[in-house]
Parts: structure tokens; C-alpha cells; sequence
């Protein structure tokens, strides 16, 4: 396919009218296509069924250190659970926190303990006069938009090949002691679905903050939520190599099985150096007795083992496959060669990162959203909703069914076309 | 049976060397008896069990607004869960939200939204000088911790035979704007047993407090948590108090099921004014993707509505009725008369409130300790731990056997007279 840019206005002009007449179709069709999260769709959904037969009235319910699953008590998690979510990110079960069914309230509470109460000694950010954390982007909305009403203010750090600029991050952090934190989603990223690299994850752990409260966030989110057989990114285990390099408490790691059992009622954990742990559960002592034990054995029960993980992340990956190959296809046919579109490949997570030409995401997604296709609103990928470059288009596959799918990225990239010829001409 | 405080010396030490060598017997029976928190016991979990039965996989989990139980979304809980809720406490499923496992992550919310971002438009609690709780007393030990833990500071207000001492909390909240807030538990009062009569509600809900971001937090933890078929105490329903008073957004309240279906694995809600549950959804909006719909809709299921609720709490009362009968019994026969001992007489809830004379609390609950019954710390009834005449202990029979309580209590009425004497003496 020819460069747009090389093209004449004529010719533009000629591609243009048809493209029009296509929209105009398109938008007649009254579509409804929601493509705005990384959510599951209902096949995903049936694969966790098994989950809500594992325990019923005749189960055993008391623990392997002897405690009533149903009653009261266990902070942070029963150690079967413990047990269980350490495989998910290859960590000791003792780093292991086990909560509710999100990770986000897991994320959310470290801020507001730091906010509130410091980290373990220091000064509570509340009371300093500015905090800021280093936000990777393009990134994940939730992360910014939590750091954003906590008044944190956000310094964006591009995101290359490998992962975030690390000469960029190793040189803030060191400078400027307000710098309290990063948040990366270092596995499949939301959205570029790169994995950060082996020499990434050591410059990470090797970081020296001048700020002895900062801390890694590190939103582990999608580490056993590979597509292929044969392509699989490796991350390495951040904690072990902190620890290596003589900072065992710089981070935090989060996880959750949201998408690996069912989306509202996972199991959702945390993994840091047991120092950290301890203070983390005095101030979680004051706002629960405890989470659901049993929906933590149920997990333990159905899934058992990382074997138990592993077979079932096939069978998700055979669902998901072919919905971004299906998108890779389309997008690869209408608009390799272009010159108007830039877009991740990734072998794993729940996002293609699309990039249009420059000012064309926000037009974009308004037409799209005019034929009925909704897709995540333009900006959500950056901090405070701005991307300076309005370009990039994060591409949710999951949710609508591989024939709406079709129908969506055919809007998808015809709208693509139209704006960018706008732009062009 | 005679006052102790008329009779003589030699009388007094008499009984004295008595109880010493019955509590040296005791402890020489090596027990190990737990009565520190009001837990439900073995037979109260079993009434739970059919909660894991109501929903598994041949189920159907798509509720009657259409959207999927297993999948994410739904920020303030299923329209069939407010329902259920709201009828636990009497209120509008429309002034309900529906969370998680615990009624005290909602509260700790309320006090961390508060503190960073604001009730409501007023400045963050963070950044006054001073922010205090009125907090009446004897209390819940919880509240009172994560108060102290967020620097608020705790005023005590007594609490009479009809309720928390409302001119007092009338003259104090029309005074002084750093009062932020009240720490109810209005029904079956924990510990002193007592419901707050009809007039106080009234009086709460006509409550003229200078700040305007003062909200009474009025834990309703044992709205349907009756002992006795003819004797039930009912707390006039405070939401609709609030409006006739023109005050609707003067409460918020919490309840929650972990004391009516498993401990562990229960639903908490809370209900307030539809503007205030606005303002709460927005700020957890940023927190969570949203609760454990599956165990909302298992409750549904389970338990269906009121009557559902009703019959399910005649069975606990079944189970806690002769505990609280033999407390009561050995109380009075051992300790009626001798003028050491005042105590409640609940008619529902998980606690009987004991005050021993003066300077004997610490005491007691040492000893008891020593010869193996444990019993909630003294002083954890009070802010700060601290109970100024050291005379409230927390009876919480629910967790151990009949027989267990049977020794339980004969430890306690032996410890308390010894150590009565002593102070006597």
C-alpha cells in the first residue's frame, strides 16, 4: 500500500469520497459495540464455573493450620492462598498479602497509608508539600486517575522498546526527593503490551531514590496471561532482584486472578519484603478483620497449583487468540504501508496500543463512537486525560465477540483512514 | 447475699482464703478459653452452610437489570442486594450501597475520603488543625482504634440507660466546629447491650452541629440480632428521622450480615442520603471496579428477604440465648447483692457489659488470664484504651461452649470477688 503522504490531493481526495460513503453506511447500521475495558468476555466467563462447585455444604472448611475458613480472623490471607498466588509471580509465600477482589483497592490503600500515615516512619505525604510519582506512558488510566485525586502530581516518562526510560527515571529519582513513587505494569503493559526486559527489572531494583519512601509500584497484572504456545515474554522476578541488589523494600508487587477466575470475584495480592508486610498489616488491621477466606479456598480448590494456572490460561488464550489476531489482521491489511498508523503486536495482557498520526485519537474515537463503536476516550492512556500528541488508541479486544469484532474494527479502520486523510489534506 | 462493702475483716478474709484456694484449683486445670471477641461459635457457622449451595455452575447469574454477577462493574452493589439490605435496617434499597466483607472498610472509607479528599466540598480533614470524634462510651474497641490511628482526637460522652448523653453531644456539636463526627452503635449497643430510645434518635436527628461536615456514624451492626421472642428492643430508623428533621444528610449508616451469615464471607452496606451516596460513589469509583457480586447475589438467594432474615436469626438466637441465660444466671447468683458488680441484661446483640468496682478491671482480667480465660483487654471499651475508673469488662460469650462458658464464668465470679476483696481490704 502507498504512503498517504506521498499521495496527491486528488487522489486523497478520491480515497476521501469513498471512505465517506463507507462511514455513512457504517453509521446506519445503528451498532453498539463496546470496546472501552479489558473485560472478559462471557466464554471467559463460563471457563470459571467450575469455581462456584469447589465448595458447597459438605466441604471441608478448616484450614491446614486449622482455621475456620467461614468465621472471623487472618489478615492477610490464608496460607493455602498464599501459597497459590506466589506461583503466579514466582515469589516466597511469605512476601504474600491475600485480599478481597481487586487490586486496585490494594494499590489504593498503600497511597492513602503513605498519604496518612507515611511509610514506615516517614514523613505522611499529606503533609509534605508536594509528592509526585513517575507515570510510564502511555499507562494505565485507573493508576492515574487514583494518583490524580490524591493530589500526586504525575511526570510522564515515555515508554521505549525494552520499558520505561530508565536513564530518565534512575536520574529523577536520584535528584528530587518529592518523587515518591512509579507505577508500571511491567508484564504485557496496559496498554503497549511490551514486558519489560532482564536488564529493565535490575536497573529497577538497582534504583537509588533520594527519597527512602519511594517505592515501585508495580502492577504485575497480566503475568500469566500469555496468547501463544510458542511466544511467551519472561519477566523477571523483581523482589528477589531487589533484594540482590541491597534494596529488599523498594517494592510493592500487586497481582490478581480477575482475569484468570472471574472478574468480580477474584482474589487480588500483594508481594513485598516482610518488613514492609508488617507494616502493611498493622495499618490494615484497623480497617478489617479480615477478607473472605472462602473465596480464597475456592481459588486454592479450583485452581491447586501454577500447573492448575497454567492449563487454564490455555483456554483463555484460546478465546482471546483469535480476537487479537483477528485485529492484527484487519489492521495489518487497511493500513500496513499507510504511514497514518503505528500499533503493538504483543504476545500476552489485554491491549493493542494504536497510535495514529498526530491529532487524529481524539477525532477518531469521536467518529468511531458516532457509528456506535465506543472505545476507551481518547487521553485515558496519559496522565491527568492529556496526550500532548493526541495519537494513541488503546484497542480492548476482549469484550465483544469475534463477529463484532469484524464489524468494529472495520469502522475502526475506515474512520482511521478518514481522519488522517483530513489531517493530510 | 450480703454487700461486701458492710462486712468486717475477718469476715472479708474468711472468704478470702476461700476463693484462693478455688482460683489456685482453677489454675491448676490448665484451661484455654477465649472470650475476647463476639464471635459466632461451630453451631452458628453451620447455620451458614446452605449459603454455599445456592449458587454453582448450572446457576443462573445474570441479574434482573441483565448485567452478569461474574463479570466486572457495578460500583455500589446489585439492585437484589440493596434490597435484601435495606430491609435489614428499614430504609429505601435506593439509599443503599452494598461493599465487600466488613462493615469497618466502609467506615475506615468514610474517615479516609473525609481526611484527604473532604465531606462533600469541606476542606479535607487533613488540613485543619484539629478534627475530633465525640465517641460514647463504654464503645467499640475498633472504632475507636482507627479514630486514634487517623489523629483524630476522642471526646468521651457517657452513655445512659436510654442512650449517649444527648445534651451533652447537643451543647458540644453546636459549639465546636473541629466536631466531626459521632460514634453510634444504637441497637444492642456494643458492649452495654442497651437501644437508644425513640426520643434520642429524634434528638440525633435534629442534632445542630457548627461543622457542616459533621455526620453521626451509626453502626447498626445488630439491627435483627435478637435473643428473646418476647422481648425486642426497636430502634426507630434514623434515615427518615434525619429528612422529617431537615437534616437528610446528617448519617450515615452501616450494617452488615457477618453476624447473620458467615462471618468471614458476609455483605456490608451502608445507607445515607442519595447526595451523600453521590459524593462516596465517586471517591470509591477510583478505588475499586466494584464488590464480590457473586456473594451478594448468594445472599439474595440464600436468604431471600425480611422473613428469610427473621427465621435465619431465630436459630443464632437459639444457639446465643443460653449463653446469655447462664452469664446471667451465674452473675446473679454469685454476685447479686454483694454490691461489687453491675451489669447488662441485653436483649439481643453479642455483649454484656460488666463495670466491677472501682480500680478492679485490670485486675480482674489479669487473673482470669492467669488461669487461662481470656477476656477483651481491659480499657478497649474506651477511647485510647484508657477507662479512667478501670471498671468496664466486655462479656462476649458467643465464641466458646456452653460447658467452656460454664468454667468461664466460675474463673470470672472467683477472680472478681478476690480481687474486689483485695481492693477492699
Amino acid at each position: 500500500m502507498s504512503q498517504y503522504k506521498d499521495m496527491g490531493k486528488e487522489e486523497l481526495l478520491e480515497i476521501k469520497r469513498n471512505l465517506e460513503l463507507q462511514y455513512k453506511e457504517m453509521k446506519c447500521k445503528k451498532l453498539s459495540l463496546d470496546m472501552t475495558r479489558g473485560k472478559p468476555d462471557l466464554n471467559q466467563l463460563n471457563l470459571g464455573m467450575g469455581m462456584l462447585d469447589v465448595i458447597n455444604s459438605t466441604s471441608d472448611l478448616i484450614g491446614e493450620d486449622g482455621i475456620d475458613f467461614r468465621n472471623y480472623g487472618i489478615l492477610d490471607g490464608i496460607i493455602e492462598a498464599k501459597r497459590l498466588l506466589a506461583s503466579m509471580v514466582g515469589v516466597k509465600a511469605e512476601n504474600v498479602l491475600v485480599a478481597g477482589n481487586g487490586s486496585l483497592p490494594l494499590m489504593y490503600d498503600r497511597l492513602v497509608q503513605a498519604m496518612l500515615q507515611g511509610v514506615r516512619g516517614h514523613t505522611p505525604w499529606c503533609r509534605l508539600e508536594k509528592v509526585k510519582f513517575l507515570c510510564p506512558v502511555p499507562g494505565y488510566d485507573r493508576h492515574f486517575a487514583m494518583t490524580e485525586q490524591l493530589g500526586i502530581e504525575m511526570i510522564n516518562v515515555p515508554i521505549l522498546a525494552d520499558g520505561p526510560d530508565m536513564d530518565m527515571i534512575e536520574e529523577l529519582v536520584a535528584a528530587d526527593e518529592s518523587i515518591k513513587g512509579i507505577w508500571c505494569t511491567p508484564q504485557y503493559a496496559n496498554p503497549t503490551g511490551i514486558t519489560y526486559t532482564d536488564e529493565v527489572v535490575r536497573r529497577f531494583a538497582a534504583l537509588q531514590p533520594k527519597a527512602k519512601d519511594f517505592r515501585i509500584y508495580w502492577d504485575n497484572a497480566y503475568s500469566i496471561h500469555h496468547l501463544y504456545e510458542d511466544k511467551q515474554d519472561n519477566l523477571l522476578e523483581i523482589l528477589a532482584e531487589c533484594e540482590k541488589a541491597g534494596n529488599p523494600d523498594l517494592v510493592y508487587t500487586f497481582f490478581s486472578t480477575s482475569k484468570v477466575s472471574l472478574p468480580g470475584a477474584g482474589v487480588a495480592g500483594m508481594a513485598t519484603s516482610i518488613k514492609n508486610l508488617e507494616a502493611i498489616k498493622k495499618q490494615i488491621s484497623l480497617k478489617t478483620i479480615g477478607y473472605d477466606k472462602l473465596n480464597q479456598i475456592r481459588h486454592v480448590r479450583f485452581f491447586k497449583d501454577e500447573d492448575g494456572f497454567k492449563s487454564h490460561m490455555r483456554k483463555h488464550a484460546a478465546i482471546l487468540r483469535p480476537k487479537f489476531d483477528l485485529v492484527l489482521e484487519i489492521l495489518g491489511r487497511e493500513l500496513e504501508g499507510t504511514g497514518i498508523a503505528d500499533y503493538t503486536r504483543p504476545n500476552g495482557g489485554y491491549f493493542i496500543s494504536f497510535d495514529a498520526m498526530e491529532n487524529c485519537a481524539k477525532e477518531i474515537i469521536k467518529k468511531c463512537q458516532e457509528a456506535g463503536v465506543t472505545l476507551t476516550a481518547a487521553g485515558a492512556t496519559f496522565p491527568y486525560g492529556v496526550d500532548a500528541q493526541d495519537r494513541n488508541i488503546r484497542i480492548a479486544p476482549s469484550y465483544v465477540s469475534l463477529a463484532d469484532l469484524q464489524v468494529a474494527m472495520g469502522v475502526f479502520v475506515v474512520v482511521t483512514k478518514l481522519v488522517s486523510i483530513e489531517r493530510l489534506l
